[in-house]
């Protein structure tokens, strides 16, 4: 009884969250309301209120649906291949159609919406920044990172190229532009003593 | 007589741009219109379009009238050094009330608007891109750079982390953060050979 009453809560919430991609795909992410995707998903607006704050952590968290297990590195002994594998998976998540514009509308709006911000941390980057830093703390036990390094900077040194890429400068973000800023990453641009 | 024409026609784009930042901070980007620039200025509303396209165009000029200069690279010879003070003195100016949140806004607005996109791009980070890669040849020559850096990757590189933090994760762009940046990159995340 109590196990059917929580797969319907959990049918509830993923049909809530498939609804709001469905519409922001369709009215794009600035017009979707949490009373629009309520309304289609045949839900009152109090049961995405009780779940979600606001629009902006309903759709973080319908994006992440889509495919958040793929975001978790794994862990072949190769922390360079392990990288490219996990932001290849992150940037075929998050720069395609119709996740990528959802995504940058996303940003634009945590840009002025200190509660969408906060939403965005909580739900995703501070995640990836504490799976980052496990995987990157466990090559460095194994000799493949600089005893040095300091990990506190590793989600805006890895990460931050890729958002310049494709939110300042809006080019593709491509495996191969992600190869290429491991690469420089990992050899530095200093000259090698 | 026409140097008197010329020199009142900067004396009045000056205005007009220092309008803008005015009533910029008074309402906020989004309240902001070519119009109301116009009338506050006391110009026609085509002398304005004359100059700029749109409102993110006029804006950013606006935004980068106050300091430009400084954000020339110095050349002491010390790469990391010239590195670190032309980007304290880019984040004095961008991240700093009332600038930082009006650039946010402009970015915000950039992810949007694909002309606003083009605009900050043309005015802004295609000079500053230009400006770094002279700068970082020059250390390349003088052996203070691996011969192998790839130079197009060097924007994304050095202010990837920084847009990172201002815009993705909305922490401050400290000086000290700067410098830890810096090293990091130049060192490398990879152990020593």
């Amino acid at each position: 009884m109590s196990d059917k009453r929580g797969s319907r809560a959990a049918d509830r919430t993923e049909a809530i969250m498939r609804t709001a991609l469905e519409l922001g795909e369709e009215i794009g992410y600035a017009k979707l309301s949490i009373e629009a995707v309520a309304t289609r998903a045949g839900v009152g607006k109090h049961t995405v209120y009780r779940r979600w704050s606001s629009k902006g952590a309903l759709f973080l968290d319908s994006l992440l649906s889509l495919n958040e297990a793929h975001l978790d590195y794994p862990d072949t002994g190769d922390v360079i291949a392990d990288l490219r594998q996990q932001i290849h998976a992150a940037i075929n998540l998050l720069d395609r159609a119709p996740v990528g514009p959802l995504y940058r509308a996303l940003i634009g709006e945590a840009l002025l919406n200190p509660q969408v911000a906060a939403a965005l941390n909580d739900h995703f980057i501070t995640p990836q920044a504490e799976k980052t830093v496990a995987r990157l703390k466990a090559a460095r036990d194994q000799g493949q990172l600089s005893p040095d390094f300091d990990l506190d900077l590793a989600m805006g040194i890895l990460s931050g190229p890729l958002y310049f890429q494709a939110l300042i400068i809006q080019k593709p973000l491509t495996h191969e532009y992600v190869d290429r800023v491991i690469d420089a990453l990992f050899t530095g641009m200093g000259p090698r003593p």
